[in-house]
């Protein structure tokens, strides 16, 4: 059985799409449980509407929503113990879940994260992962925004975890692992990246492949299965893919629009149409990742519909399912038996 | 008269692109005359089949072209006077182009414009625009890879130059400005961001209107002319957006070939799918420009075609035409003489 805490409340439209999102990902996942956290009176007639839903879950009213708009700050001071958020992330680390989803504004979500379930032991920074499509698959992508700048040992945490969150979610047992970097030749590159990809490259991890630098056009290519990026960095590529599938969209729907012809023709492709929209919805693989608390947390798209906040769901079902927060522990703690002092390994390395 | 310093050999086809690439670029900008730089035995016999092109340019026998894998060291130890690249650079600085155009290795045309035309008076480093497709038309984004990091200054500087760019080649007074920046608010953004904008906003520069902060997707939007980041987080984003644009073509022809209907409809809207194939195509805005030196230099796509090659030297004739090193260095001296003390503004806008 796995239990997943919902903070119905999150994200633009709240429990309008998060409860019938919920039913579609018990549809596909019955085993599921739910602990719902929202305010009682703008959920429960909804939750009427999905009697399925309703048996597979314990609904808990809460006074406060945290808003889109709030500020980290104001999130905690007015949301503390109280919110939906709040409790939903308090579900996790009371055990009375295994993972936690909400569409709430991220930086709001991700200070009570910290503050509630605390970073692991040995990880000093959280990291959010997304899922990437690409012509491959999905590849995981981490940090896409949980912190600007990472050094080269945070470089090396994330590597860890997104490894073990490829294990848990693709099922493969040595995912490739890459650290983005730029290719021109003439720079220096920045010295964390280079530092971590010696460490990752002499310690030989079981649990992953590292297969060295990528570059950006390495993202929808599928080099790897895991990219390892700062947050800064890692938030503007992640964007600037998203901006890039929503711009070539307009330009297929103009195009499209300009002929007679052009027209019939889309009407006898439509079904390849729908297959390619399907392919380029970022909802299709809505679901950025918390890493390095003790406890996840899934964070859907704001913006989401109830098949995006069902892919959320789904995300949280494979997660826990495969057991991530004990893959992540177990690798860390191997790590750190096999580099206890990891400024050695380097000296010897640039020996 | 604008004269175009070209590096023949330059890129993964040298003159078999190249010259084809100048003679389409002459049909257009009949007044353009070329200085070439290549190795004679490859060129010449190329040269005879555009005998416009031929009686537009003088050609200079060069006996080293740099290699698409050189180190830029290697490159300019072995290449340094006497490469057709670095002849191409030469020719600017001696005032016999008025500006040079290579399709070479980034690194080595770097590192051969750094030493020969050295960087501006007031200005630390170059950078590397990028004209970059938009909804709207087109923006220019810097650095897209020139160097690693930028303090505040910089990121002052590659405003100042984008802007400058932004009204050579898009021939607009006061082009909008943006620094690329990370939406999560619970994190500190990078300091170096925060305080360029802070200087920008109250120095009201008149080149330029600045807007504060874009994020990632607005770089596909046009949501402003002139987009601002240090070179990785830059060079990152540019090729994660020319990633997913080949990703989104490979799905496209993928899902157009599923089934007879999808078949028939795309050839019924064929000529859509040419136009959308031009507005994907990477070679339309192919140049990249080389900014903060003395002398202008484009770098064109290693990989392109003729016509990729003809769309760099057209920016080559934009920016020369435009006089865009005049403007650059108005814009500095203006800059500085508002700012003579960049910390005392820094400081009042604290308080």
């Amino acid at each position: 059985m796995i239990t997943v805490a919902v903070d119905v409340m999150g994200g633009d439209f709240g429990p309008e799409v998060a409860i019938p999102g919920l039913a579609k990902s018990l549809d596909r996942y019955p085993e599921l449980k739910f602990q719902l956290f929202g305010i009682e009176d703008k959920c429960l007639p909804l939750l009427e509407k999905f009697p399925k839903l309703k048996a597979a879950s314990e609904f808990h009213h809460c006074e406060v929503a945290v808003r889109m708009d709030d500020k980290p700050s104001r999130a905690l001071r007015q949301g503390r113990w109280r919110s939906s958020m709040w409790r939903s992330i308090e579900a996790v680390k009371n055990g009375e879940a295994d993972v936690c989803v909400s569409a709430g504004n991220t930086g709001a979500l991700m200070a009570m994260a910290r503050f509630c379930l605390r970073t692991m032991a040995n990880i000093e920074r959280p990291a959010i992962a997304a899922i990437w499509p690409t012509v491959r698959g999905e590849s995981i992508v981490l940090d896409v925004g949980a912190t600007v700048g990472a050094d080269a040992q945070q470089l090396i945490d994330f590597s860890m975890m997104g490894a073990a969150m490829a294990r848990a979610l693709f099922e493969i047992d040595r995912p490739s692992v890459g650290l983005l970097n730029i290719g021109v030749e003439e720079i220096k590159g920045q010295e964390e990246v280079k530092e971590a990809g010696r460490i990752l490259r002499v310690s030989e991890l079981p649990g992953m492949d590292y297969r060295g630098f990528v570059e950006g056009d390495d993202l929808g290519k599928g080099t790897v299965d895991v990219v390892v990026t700062e947050g800064f960095s890692g938030n503007i590529a992640l964007k600037a893919a998203e901006g890039t599938a929503r711009q070539i969209g307009e330009y297929l729907r103009a195009a499209m629009n300009r002929t007679w012809l052009a027209r019939l023709g889309y009407l006898l492709a439509k079904s390849a149409f729908d297959r390619l929209r399907e392919k380029m919805d970022p909802n299709k693989v809505n679901g950025g990742v918390f890493l390095g608390m003790n406890g996840i947390v899934i964070k859907s798209h704001g913006g989401t519909d109830a098949d995006g906040f069902a892919a959320a769901v789904d995300v949280a079902h494979d997660m826990a399912r495969n057991n991530l927060i004990s893959k992540i522990e177990d690798d860390l703690k191997l790590f750190h038996a096999r580099l206890p002092v990891t400024g050695e390994l380097v000296e010897e390395n640039q020996g």
